[in-house]
């Protein structure tokens, strides 16, 4: 048997591995014909120097596929029951190399989409990076007591699906205790438990949106929703956002399937929607048959008044469906959030989600359940929302020190500020490439995963700073470092000769 | 202030909130005018019989929302802010109601589909039902540890987001470990790890289709994939299966985008597709430009005989999507699959599923890359294997004993058999209905999650017998009582008087 065969001993291939596929590419290619016979498995190991029982369980598969007979008395040969003109066709139709390029005539694939960014890189050693909770606030030894006891129970629930909608127990924890914190009354059945707002996003894309749809979403908006609604073939139509967040009076007044808000927190400007304008904003919805896609990513942070109730909460024509996370709560890497959607969308949403994926992992859900259920959650998110409080203001005090005079939006809720840079400043994009030569991570709104459809105002003048992963030192000198890396730049800075301000300056509208 | 306040004790919802609650909708609706005084927190308090408290706080709540001033020395009124046309809006659109019918016209929602059946209702106490490992099988005490070691070092793996096309850790186990035993040689940036089979074909449903598109499906199929494709408004081609699974020579020869197939263990049927027509169906896929979707759900268990190479291991034109999955070798409840996508794809799927989800739990993947990498998933594939194999055989013999000479496939693979019903034994809903009422789950192919497009012979006469998650003496206890049950539908049971046979038949086909 005159074969081209070559083992690599140092390949992570097992060295069987390796003769099975080459002596199989032979057979498939047609350089071994059917009936053709094979060394024995004595001769190949010696001609090839590796041990016999290699070959033999090479040889093993390979008659167990079918490409090889092996009689006792007769030996081993190319099995003839490989029809000739499968083979020919193989022998038509070879791999795809650089020297013989492909012969399959495709059509582009279907999918047409940009993917947000989502993971940061990490290489600054002082990023001001968003809507990251602080990885030591994780609640980890409460989280690990729970995860202990639940897997010790778990049985079926390991190995079952579960509830595509979600656990009920979780269900009736968000009803009960999340919905009247946002003003929302709603059964457990009208919460569909998914991976995340992304995946929210995704099923009011599936339950909504035909090619074409129109879509109404803020300018500037959150870039992972508007990628989505795009890849659904959506066509976007952008409405500028003010200091009261979306200017309900630009919407169309007609053809719209949904609108994407994020009231509480606009993301990225950080403007809050007042009450009037939410109810504009449902009166709209209700002239038009439209849906709100109402986005609640950071409502839990509020850092002075109470909140207001929820657009869902304020809809009396079931126009809403309310997206809520965990990632900012607790985080991103439990993949956990909830849509609360209207009555007549419960069975639709419930098969969608079926459909999208037979429902979240069980541990998650079953683990959250019992943190919402004893307490736990609650007083998480005191201790944090009090921390985060106070790095907001150690930024905004900051802030002041080194820059006089600030202007920013978004501080009254949420995890990050939108600092609107004065003339005397430098523009958004060099001002981060800047602090970025220093190690601080500033961002524009491109890399705030922050998206300008154009006509936006906002995004030449607009950083975005997230202050809940980092603590005051970090902040303080972060932004001291900021400072002395525009110095060259921008001259000498007024706020460096500044006393130190007793209040932060919080929003002022641009 | 003569206004209608009912607070109820009684109620979930504490008096606080529902004080706020009422007094908001009197403003809404037009009762409470702006600039209406309201009675002091004392004096409304002891009219309510609260504490004064509860009325503080509701008022608090009210004002920071802007819908009440309170002013130090004038008292309490209804905010002037609110415009009257939202409050007249408000009052020319009350809520819905059975008398006041809702004004809202709206078109229908976009989203048409159909969930397969996810969740088993438990009901019966022995239940041939499919594709569910064995409760008592999982690794629970390696897992718990493993979770306990990840957790420990978490930080900001639980807060931070990952990777969406899954953990890079176990991305490279599953390309090193699992691809070579099925033939695939793909590296670990062709994994995309997801949520379960069903996210795995929404994945390839989005990288693939758009309305109208043709794809071919096997007849009977997977109720979930045919479900899937069909609410992406693809058009259906339903191909039939025979003992060599999809065949192959009656597929369209034009226009079809996407194939689904099943080819180790053919949903619900159990056929394997033998190396002849898998070459075939790649030539096919290769002269149309088509996409194979390979939907490998349970070839970790083959009984007999190496496993075939799968498709996307014997495929050279970067033609096939394969699909994975470790709910039927560890648990459903991890929802934990991985598609193994060309290289050609590897963007856009991994695009996909970032505005799918922005990726998996970490959790899940961290315990389950180190499982896999301790060696611990292979110890227990191979403990599972052997127990599955001997419930096997059980089950056939079972079957032989009480009904004498049957006709099975499926039983050479996976966790099910199709068990073919010859004349001499009612239809398979009768046997399915007559087995329900001595509690034990027998399916047919509807409440298989299994597809029957018309045209096709096995839905009246096979039923499918998950072997995977019943002991032996639950086996047996189980085929007795349906032997019983039929007693007086059938006559006597030929099975009944036959000595016990000593090998169980296997797949002949029907």
């Amino acid at each position: 048997m005159d074969i081209p065969i070559l083992l690599d001993p140092r390949s992570r291939h097992p060295l069987q591995g390796q003769l099975y596929e080459q002596v199989r590419h032979l057979i498939l290619g047609g350089r071994l014909k059917p009936g053709t016979s094979l060394a024995s498995s004595r001769a190949l190991a010696t001609l090839l120097g590796v041990s016999r029982n290699t070959v033999m369980l090479a040889y093993e598969r390979l008659a167990a596929e079918g490409y090889l007979q092996m009689r006792e008395g007769i030996g081993t040969y190319v099995s003839f029951e490989l029809p000739e003109d499968c083979l020919a066709t193989e022998r038509l139709t070879p791999a795809c190399s650089d020297e013989r390029p492909c012969v399959v005539s495709r059509r582009p694939i279907a999918f047409e989409g940009r993917a947000h960014g989502v993971v940061n890189d990490g290489q600054l050693t002082c990023d001001f990076w968003l809507g990251r909770p602080d990885p030591h606030s994780f609640p980890i030894r409460a989280w690990r007591r729970l995860v202990n006891r639940r897997l010790l129970g778990a049985g079926a629930r390991l190995t079952e699906y579960g509830e595509p909608a979600g656990l009920i127990e979780l269900r009736r924890e968000i009803a009960e205790r999340i919905g009247p914190a946002r003003g929302i009354d709603a059964d457990p059945e009208q919460i569909i438990v998914v991976g995340g707002c992304q995946e929210g996003l995704n099923l009011t894309a599936r339950l909504l949106l035909r090619e074409g749809a129109v879509v109404a979403i803020e300018n500037p908006a959150y870039q992972g929703a508007a990628n989505l609604y795009e890849s659904y073939r959506a066509r976007l139509v952008p409405v500028r956002v003010d200091d009261n967040g979306l200017r309900v009076a630009d919407l169309p007044e007609d053809g719209v399937v949904l609108a994407y808000v994020t009231p509480s927190h606009q993301y990225p400007m950080g403007f809050t929607m007042p009450l009037e304008r939410r109810l504009r904003l449902l009166d709209w919805a209700r002239r038009l048959g439209a849906y709100v896609v109402e986005d609640d990513y950071d409502s839990d942070f509020r850092y002075r008044g109470a909140p207001f109730p929820a657009l869902m909460g304020l809809d009396r024509h079931d126009s809403v469906i309310y997206m809520g996370s965990f990632s900012k709560s607790l985080g991103a890497g439990l993949r956990l959030g909830y849509l609360i959607v209207p009555r007549h969308l419960v069975g639709a949403a419930r098969t969608a989600k079926t459909l999208l994926n037979n429902g979240h992992p069980w541990l998650e859900q079953a683990v959250l359940a019992e943190f919402l259920a004893s307490g736990g959650y609650d007083n998480h998110l005191r201790r944090i929302r009090k921390s985060y409080a106070e790095r907001r203001d150690c930024l905004l005090d900051s802030l002041r020190w080194y820059f006089g005079e600030i202007v920013v939006s978004g501080s009254e809720c949420g995890t990050h500020i939108a600092w609107h840079l004065g003339a005397s400043l430098p523009r958004a994009t060099l001002m981060r490439s800047l602090a970025a030569e220093r190690g601080v991570g500033l961002h524009d709104l491109p890399s705030s995963a922050a998206c300008d459809f154009g006509g936006c105002t906002y995004s030449e003048r607009t950083l975005l700073l997230g202050f809940s992963s980092l603590d005051e030192r970090q902040i303080r000198g972060g932004i001291e470092r900021v400072a002395a890396a525009l110095d060259p730049a921008h001259g000498s800075l007024r706020g460096l000769t500044r006393p130190r301000h007793p209040r932060p300056t919080t929003y002022v509208a641009p």
